[in-house]
């Protein structure tokens, strides 16, 4: 090994071990003080706008050489808004339940033992990011609020803007009697660190990856560890025979354009054959107007005249972009075929007023969020009543579909008993 | 790659596939089929006994041949007593509560939409085992109660009992009418057969090794999937000033001797400087008496002269035999120091009178477990009222601790609406 690479092992070991250390006081830690934190850093943030805007503005500077586009470097971009709106995050999480310490179930065992499972929390969280400064907020507070200690690493364009925010969330650790090392942020911008932490399974208990796909598969292929995350979302909006037809629209068009850069867009629209020849050339008439691209099979293009043919691949494709795939089914059975076989098991959606319908889409398509009658936008976790999330896990081991406070915590068995031995 | 290669992966990926295909229909599948299937299953064990002798038989005669001693031919032979066990054990899991479909939160959203949480399958299990029969029988019904298809693969030295006992669940699941691929046994005794199994996380949900540490290490390396596991159960028991001797006495007793050789016997004891002095020599007596070989630290045994002297390894080793670690300890935080540096989270237990002594081990170690006054030997499925247990997990992603059903269950957000978007 070279002198380099055994420099930043032992960086990145220390990080670690710094972590874990963190996390056992902060798994002890009582929601008062992990509060207190949080409206502290709140206020800080503001208190120390100057400090934020002048690193914020270096990586802005930075950032054409860096070859950011111009909408990546406006997410870079921090102002008095979007400090406020971090702030504002902050005293959001601090109103949250405190999930640790909370008893799942009890029980009194024939021998008299009391039995209690209760909430504890991960340990130690490392967040992999590519995205806005506010992940930085965002993240060192979901995981210190459920009493996990956080390694962050955010995206090289952004690491002054990084390290001003962690030295706040750091600084008012410190001032409330919380280790200080329960946030820390990667002090290298070195790929090969995050290859590093990926290695200790025994320090790090779960591996956060948010980004694109790319980054994705490498924490995967990587980490020793469970990784929370989720691929892609090829999301569906199926429209029943039984859909009242302007809903429907009003449902596809929203689920497609209202932000079509992110995971719960739709990007596969299924229509059921006995409604497609009266609602599909309207509802494509209204996406195209909405600056949609459409790619139909040979059903759809032969009853709404005008869209561009789907290849294979459309049905498999995240376009994150102003572009839906639209197929004719037969039935509701080859529409919860076609999600079986093309989806990410991420959010789809039915339009029907048909209840059994309804109930049977709802049972028999495998996805992390299943709506009826509402947009695939929905599948989030301020949308579904969470408060703040970490992030979408489409996998089925732990959680799955939004993420917040409770999704980052374990469980221990607590057994009392006056002596007993088992027989 | 060779032919022989192509084919054992073609067998494998076929395997797989079918199992997928039956976790569609048995997550659909109700409580009341999967118990008739579990009630027919053990009628089934006892008409066709003759046919599961016979095949036992083959397996007992081959095993000295493969080199399996005196011990282990008894864990593999079946006999009437054996039978009926296996079928009380299949009428057991019929009589718990189904896990899927339970609702787990539902909330209404200001908008209106109705959010609900439910409980689903996981999807499908691959079991890998070195040990005993009725591992088959009792792996295929609680995964299948718990609406999961599973590929099971026994050692090789019970390959003719696990086909003799695998048919008749298969014959059972077709009776009912359930996807007789819902229970698959590995048809070949090819070690190649798990790594090719291991590659297929697009298939497999969740692997789940049962055996030594070597196996379990193996799986963990190869699997690409996630993988229900604990290494090892270094287990203490702490004996605190406030313990009442006797109670002290007989939970180390029962921890250690009940039998050593499974995961929640006690291998390490800790014991506070000031009850040592007087409770140490009795308690070192009686361990001898019951064969137990005691390795002390310098003050246990100048406090009860005769133990071997403890090596550094001996903190960190399973013995799986009559062997006890024993340390003197200074405060309660040394202890629980220890248990954080030695332990392997699996179960630990308190022996004390005082209320916050108790308390302070309960929050501070953390293991899935953790006991006051009462044997480490309760960290177990039926003892913690779960019913059975498929396993028992000592990591903190997903279930921790014994994972019985509902620890083979995933959830699933529904999201019920009137046609609502986004803002």
């Amino acid at each position: 090994m070279s002198k380099v690479d055994a420099e930043l092992e032992t960086l990145c070991r220390t990080l670690a071990s710094q972590a874990k250390a963190a996390s056992r006081a902060l798994a002890l830690a009582d929601s008062e003080t992990k509060n207190a934190w949080l409206t502290g850093a709140a206020e800080a943030l503001e208190a120390r706008r100057a400090e934020l805007l002048e690193a914020n503005a270096r990586d802005v500077e930075a950032a054409p050489g860096l070859g950011l586009n111009a909408a990546a470097i406006d997410r870079l971009t921090l102002n008095d808004k979007r400090i406020a709106d971090m702030a504002k995050s902050l005293l959001e999480i601090a109103a949250l339940p405190d999930p640790v310490g909370e008893t799942i179930s009890t029980n009194r065992r024939p021998n008299g033992l009391e039995v209690a499972q209760v909430r504890v929390p991960l340990g130690v969280i490392f967040m992999i990011y590519e995205s806005r400064p506010n992940v930085t907020v965002d993240a060192g507070a979901i995981c210190v609020k459920s009493g996990n200690a956080v390694i962050l690493r955010g995206g090289k364009e952004a690491l002054h803007s990084n390290q001003a925010l962690h030295r706040i969330l750091a600084d008012e650790l410190k001032r409330r009697g919380l280790p200080e090392h329960g946030v820390q942020l990667v002090p290298t911008t070195d790929r090969a660190a995050v290859g590093q932490l990926l290695a200790l399974p025994e320090l790090i208990d779960l591996a956060i990856p948010r980004g694109g796909e790319g980054l994705i598969r490498r924490v995967v292929a990587e980490a020793k560890m469970p990784v929370m995350k989720h691929y892609q979302g090829i999301c569906s909006v199926y429209v029943d025979k039984a859909a009242d037809p302007e809903m429907a629209t009003r449902i596809i068009l929203n689920a497609k354009t209202q932000r079509p850069g992110v995971c719960n867009a739709a990007e596969t629209l299924l229509v059921h054959r006995e409604i497609a020849k009266t609602w599909l050339p309207k509802a494509a008439e209204a996406l195209r107007s909405a600056g949609v691209e459409l790619r139909g099979d040979e059903s759809a293009r032969s009853l709404a005249p005008g869209m561009n043919p789907a290849a294979p691949e459309d049905w498999n494709t995240e376009f994150l972009d102003k572009i839906l795939a639209v197929k004719v089914v037969d039935a509701i059975d080859d529409a919860v075929e076609h999600i079986a076989q093309h989806g990410s098991a991420h959010t789809d959606t039915i339009v029907t007023g048909d209840p059994s319908a309804a109930e049977k889409f709802v049972a028999e398509v495998d996805s992390s969020a299943v709506a009826v009658n509402a947009s695939t936008r929905f599948n989030d976790g301020g949308e579904l009543g969470m408060g703040a999330e970490i992030g979408i896990s489409t996998d089925k081991y732990h959680a799955r579909g939004p993420c917040g406070l409770r999704e980052l915590t374990s469980t221990k068995w607590i057994i009392r008993g006056e002596g007993q031995i088992r027989e």
